[in-house]
């Protein structure tokens, strides 16, 4: 680890002098200034105490790097990481990256500067070969998303299996025409749903459309509803829909509705999560269930055990298709 | 301020000695390091870099407190604080406090080490002592909440006036029995939509039963549920609600189609704050329009000032009564 006293040889200086640069001392000329930041930039120093637990060097924070806070699916995981976290003596930080590479890095250097002691990230399109260096040196974890030639563990579901059984219940119901609504495909998830979608699919002989394929720009309601404005302009209409995200389905509801149709009895519908608002919609939403708050709380135990040196291998939970009233 | 010369003198050793320890050195001796963790702790010693902008020790990060990050009123005004944030080159550390003093403790002392540069509060039941004394050194702003007896400038809306015209909507529309869904009253947003509610009924000759008051334990769907269940097993039933929150108004339009009633035929409602799903719902939801977005911004605009050192005063933006389906 770089020390105060490489910064002063590189510098020149004093660890005094250094010691006062930092502490933006008044009287340290411009010049020596300059050469000390030069060589503290040089050599990435960055000093490693929050001012407590000195001895041990712990903040006792975490980061939790998700991708946007208005999502529902990631508000229930926090729950169960900070629950148990804070149950544990840490606090959470929680840090949206907007799947930002520089709002990433800026979190990744809490981490470098010791003000955090490690990393549940939630954020899809983070920077793998970054994060993968990181933690060589940190406890990291990822939750959700995962990359899967990382060594990095995560607690996931299964989410091809799961979008496969979301289908075949759809398909049970009798449906033939069957769109998706699906997220950005740089996900991992979204990638491995539209892999359940159409192994379903084929599975019983029936024909996958690309136009009954709806890739979503943003998580968003409004993103559902323009899915259904699409899909209910073609000719060829399909009858039931698998919606990657509660969110989507939510959306869709509302703009099936708008239009005069009714669900399940015109169109069917089944989204992905089961946030709390999926049982507020009217009809309620038929939705797989992930463990959300399982997630989280077992993401958080992961990396107590990082933190303790313990070993831990990533886990797949089990997800429940949740049958109710919108198919 | 403090700086290392401090701690060194205070423990008799030298400035590279304290360095030594708060790198976590090997060749400290026990006694030694003891000896200068005392004095740091002391002095409340707290190095100020985060290892860069040195020059100005600025770490360009902004706390905001918000009491959860479940409902999605804050996560609106988050969008609004952060967009704001980052074209000014400030990043944004989110602190779920569940308005406990102790999480709010460990989160101002990131203020204090200087890691983060100041703090939007959201949360109304902050130790105002604490955040007090601490405003007097560092540019905080309240958002939503606030403090009438503080000097910390805030950025809101007019509780008792929105209320009040929400309420006396339902009464134009003839309703003479109005029920109030409100949050726990330590919320001072919570006893100035009371007030508004009271003066309504009141300049309207209405009567207000203390068993059409109902104050909810917690800010979720349930809650709205719950006080359903209650309010329809009084003999003397409301025709209409006002639920100061959506999330209280989502809950109980849930509960009412599951009791067989019909909104707005059987029960009026109106909610407030206007987060996204209250137009998702099924009727959509009459609501009081709050300018999430725009507080965010404007909060934002204003730390930003203060860090600049110019004088911010206090805002109070306008709010709107949304009619939709519901009433």
């Amino acid at each position: 680890m770089v020390t105060i006293h490489d910064v002063a040889k590189l510098a020149g200086v004093s660890v005094a002098t250094v010691s006062r640069v930092m502490n933006d001392h008044a009287r340290v000329a411009e010049k020596t200034k300059t050469r000390v930041e030069r060589a503290i930039n040089e050599l990435n120093y960055a000093p490693s105490v929050l001012g407590r637990n000195l001895r041990t060097s712990k903040s006792s924070l975490l980061l939790v790097l998700i991708p946007s806070i208005s999502n529902p699916f990631y508000t229930e995981i926090i729950n169960g990481i900070e629950d148990t976290a804070i149950a544990r003596g840490y606090n959470i930080l929680l840090c949206e990256t907007d799947s930002n590479p520089q709002r990433e890095t800026i979190y990744f250097n809490l981490l470098r500067n010791r003000l955090a002691e490690g990393i549940i990230s939630m954020d899809p399109s983070v920077n793998k070969n970054k994060l993968n260096e990181l933690a060589e040196s940190y406890p990291i974890i990822q939750c959700s998303e995962y990359d899967t030639e990382s060594p990095i563990p995560y607690v996931t579901i299964d989410s091809e299996k799961a979008a496969y059984e979301a289908v075949t219940h759809l398909i049970e119901l009798g449906h033939r025409k069957i769109a998706l609504i699906n997220s950005d495909e740089r996900f991992l998830y979204a990638r491995q749903r539209r892999n359940g979608y159409e192994q379903a699919m084929k599975q019983h002989g029936l024909a996958i459309r690309e136009e009954w394929l709806y890739n979503a720009p943003q998580l968003k309601f409004a993103a559902g509803q323009e899915a259904i404005s699409t899909l209910m302009q073609l000719e060829d209409k399909p009858t039931a829909i698998f919606a990657v995200s509660d969110i989507y389905a939510i959306g869709a509801l509302k703009e099936i509705h708008r239009k005069g149709k009714k669900v399940p009895e015109d169109i069917a519908l089944i989204g992905f999560d089961k946030i709390s608002f999926s049982d507020m919609a009217c009809p309620s939403l038929t939705t797989i269930s992930q463990p959300m708050y399982e997630m989280g709380r077992i993401s958080a135990e992961m990396i107590m055990d990082k933190l303790n040196g313990v070993n831990v291998s990533s886990k797949v939970l089990e997800h429940r298709l949740v049958c109710r009233e919108s198919t």
